[in-house]
């Protein structure tokens, strides 16, 4: 058969996944923001039934025949089909390596996990989640040996969320930041120059919220002809196909920040995905590329972005004609001190900017002592509390504000936490290297001048999708290899200035 | 193998498609309630997708072995596998019989013809749609060779949408109806004793409307547990499940009537699907038994409920607060005659109680004739003008107000009008049976005690989903034949009280 001909069977299976896939992100969306209740049990069974047969294209014996025989001509191929068959190739192989009966009950097993772990949680008791916890790390310790490894068995594990970053990779950048951040951070709780922050937890009515909420995503470039603006408990965007993608936010009339800074974050994401190059459609590479790279452009909006001075510069006035009450006797400077505010905590979604590292350095050490076989799951609690006090200088009274806060190892994701932290490096070696090509950032800002920042990120990373490996794309946008140092300057400069100036 | 085998793998089939069909009751509901413009042409594709799966599974070879092992032991079936396996055979049959290149060739024809339609509407110019009717025509006349019939070529179209009814059937119904319609129409447009409706177009907010519609759904039985009502431009009830059954509607700030009667017309349908037997839930069996059917349950809602003057006795006042202005000085009695209001009209949609079987019996008599081969395309226009003229007294001035107003024809829905007709019929059989069961029927409505009401309805039609054909869910409700007598008599008591007297 000519070549062209395996390649437009390959790419209509790969059209026919992206179909099916726009059905289960549409009932998944659907779920989420208002399906009657009576129907959710018929409605999980049609979200497995069509996730069944995603896995089933992406494992079929056709596959693996096109990608053979699209491999065997390898060289005339196009660059992008050469990313597409390769990235096929590596979800065949994962997926396929593990033996079905195996998979089978491994997903069983994390059903049970997660709703022994919300008994757990809600009982703060370690103890009722531990006997699944072990069988989950066991099962991944064997997935680890069908997958195989270069160095160290938890790469394995770090490959599925972030390709290319590995335990040498993370252990120097977690390191360096470690080394910067815990006297940051103990520097920072010992100041007595402390922002008020009682106004923060005012009343601020819903509906201004949520107007804000609009206007925000349509100033920072959000594109409503593809996409729109709905409420959930646990915000979230998510992509129907190019030309849908959508941003949910949580409206806490106790906490604008949930609503404001929630729906400045999503926006980064789904930014991302509305600017993948269309060529790409319908492809596997019409997605970001890592869980990393989509956390910098979401970190990138609600921090650089959203949590900078000059942003709120010709915006903050929005906010106090919201809720006048609140903030009349509240200047610009008081409002962007109480939104950087900074101090230890327990629990990780709730974390600061300076302190959230922190958290994802601590699991990430967990989590490799657990594939090293260097700690047991009854020694974790106590392990974690300890990370907690060397780090945070706090210790977790309870499992629920410990080890037990989130869902993460329930869900079977381990190796997933990193990308949360590694984002934080993209968005702030990007954002150093943007200074360069755009010196006038900030006044952009001041200016609710988006189009260039926006410009800059879709033309360094949102274009590629699939196409680039993390590490790849920030080499690219940036001239260098991932470096922590930017990040670490960011975060010194700016507590330092808020903190101990 | 065991005939239990071939039972669950039948029955495994059948879920699978209603899973898919989920799938895609979802996505259409979702474009037309606010999916973003950018995403529809995926949609379309996705939609596509999916739909093409469904009609393979009810086609594939494997079906067909099912069904014939099934039927070599059908007397060691269930009554409701019986008419599962019935079923799956006469849907098999249907698709199959068609060759697979003439089908997509008239797939795309019918896409074609709604595009020349929608021009040929919108510049009221028959010429630009009559060569896609021609050949739309053509198709369905080869269509009815491929598919044969007993007694009438036009019965072979007739029994895809109402099965059972043929043109016998109608003839003698269609001839009754006119005999009394058409006289009492003329009398009533000469009745010098008409209503005031002028109040009825001044404004209505639409947050009130919205509030009315989703008060009078809970008060009519729709389970709220079990859908959710949202606002589109054609309104509609659609189901994803069993228990997630959703009604749209539409508001009119100029015509509350839009958004009520609407509301209360799709109420009918909603609360049907919600009660239809469980036990036949993921099966072929859970669906209306025809579009007759559904439309007397829709009909029964909006007519002998909603435009009777017992059930405005305690609404009517909602109705009042909700718009205070409008209806200071307008009485109940004034209130209950103007949403009643008859006369002669062009368009079937917006036609009253009265004159609407005869738009209906306008298009059963011009599809006979073209079935029959008595008329041909370039005739339709003037064979249309003149009915209009013969039954309502009224000639049509333009196309758009005439022969194109309906997309039915374009869609390549040839036999599916009568079914609306029919469901008048159905229902005021239905509501003249109801009575003797329950002779308090309109002290119920006086009280807003709808639930024996709706008890009945689903003992006698809901609960039997597609296990009953439709004449036979009418005999073995009202324990006769159908029968048009029981519509003549609701329409000549009620507009002869109305009008004449």
């Amino acid at each position: 058969m000519e070549i062209h001909t395996y390649e437009k069977e390959f790419f209509d299976l790969l059209k026919r996944i992206s179909h099916y896939s726009e059905a289960v992100a549409l009932m998944h969306w659907d779920s989420r923001t208002g399906a009657p209740k009576n129907g959710s049990e018929d409605r999980a069974e049609s979200i497995g039934q069509l996730s069944t047969d995603i896995f089933n294209i992406q494992t079929s014996d056709r596959m693996k025949e096109l990608i053979d025989a699209l491999y065997e001509r390898f060289d005339d191929l196009s660059e992008d089909t050469k990313k597409a068959v390769e990235l096929a190739k590596k979800e065949y192989e994962e997926n396929k390596k593990i033996p079905e009966a195996e998979y089978k009950e491994y997903v069983i097993l994390c059903s049970k996990a997660e709703t022994a772990w919300e008994e757990a949680k809600g009982k703060s008791d370690f103890s009722l989640f531990s006997p699944y916890l072990e069988q989950l790390i066991e099962c991944n310790k064997r997935f680890i040996t069908y997958w195989g490894y270069q160095e160290h068995p938890y790469d394995a594990l770090l490959d599925l969320f972030e390709p290319g970053v590995t335990v040498k990779v993370l252990d120097q950048l977690f390191s360096e930041l470690k080394e910067a951040i815990i006297p940051l951070v103990k520097q920072v709780t010992a100041s007595g120059n402390k922002p008020d922050t009682s106004f923060i937890t005012k009343a601020f009515p819903k509906e201004k919220q949520k107007e804000l909420s609009l206007y925000f995503l349509q100033e920072l470039g959000y594109d409503f002809d593809g996409g729109r603006l709905d409420e959930t408990v646990h915000p979230f965007a998510t992509t129907m196909n190019r030309g849908d993608v959508r941003v949910t936010t949580r409206y806490d009339e106790k906490d604008f920040r949930t609503a404001i800074f929630g729906t400045i974050h999503e926006c980064g994401h789904a930014v991302y995905e509305q600017n993948i190059d269309e060529a790409l459609s319908g492809t596997n590479l019409s997605d970001g590329a890592s869980m990393g790279i989509h956390e910098s452009q979401s970190l990138f909006y609600e921090n650089f972005i959203g949590r900078n001075k000059h942003f709120w510069t010709p915006y903050y006035k929005k906010i106090q004609e919201a809720s006048p009450e609140q903030f009349k006797d509240i200047s610009l400077d008081d409002f962007v001190r109480a939104i950087n505010e900074s101090k230890p905590s327990f629990i990780r979604v709730e974390a600061d900017e300076l302190t959230y590292p922190l958290h994802i350095i601590i699991r990430y050490e967990i989590e490799k002592a657990i594939f090293s076989n260097e700690v047991s799951v009854e020694e974790l609690p106590s392990l974690w509390n300890q990370k907690y006090q060397d780090y945070l200088g706090i210790t977790p009274q309870t499992d629920a504000e410990g080890i037990l806060q989130d869902v993460h190892w329930a869900g079977g994701d381990f190796g997933y936490f990193p990308s949360y932290a590694l984002g934080y490096m993209y968005a702030a070696q990007l954002k150093q290297k943007m200074l360069e090509d755009i010196p006038e950032f900030d006044t952009l800002l001041e200016r609710g001048e988006f189009h260039p920042i926006k410009q800059w990120l879709t033309e360094k990373v949102h274009i590629h999708g699939k196409r680039k490996k993390p590490l790849d794309i920030i080499k690219d946008a940036t001239g260098e290899e991932l470096n922590v140092r930017y990040l670490i300057e960011y975060l010194s400069n700016k507590y330092s200035n808020l903190y101990l100036s």
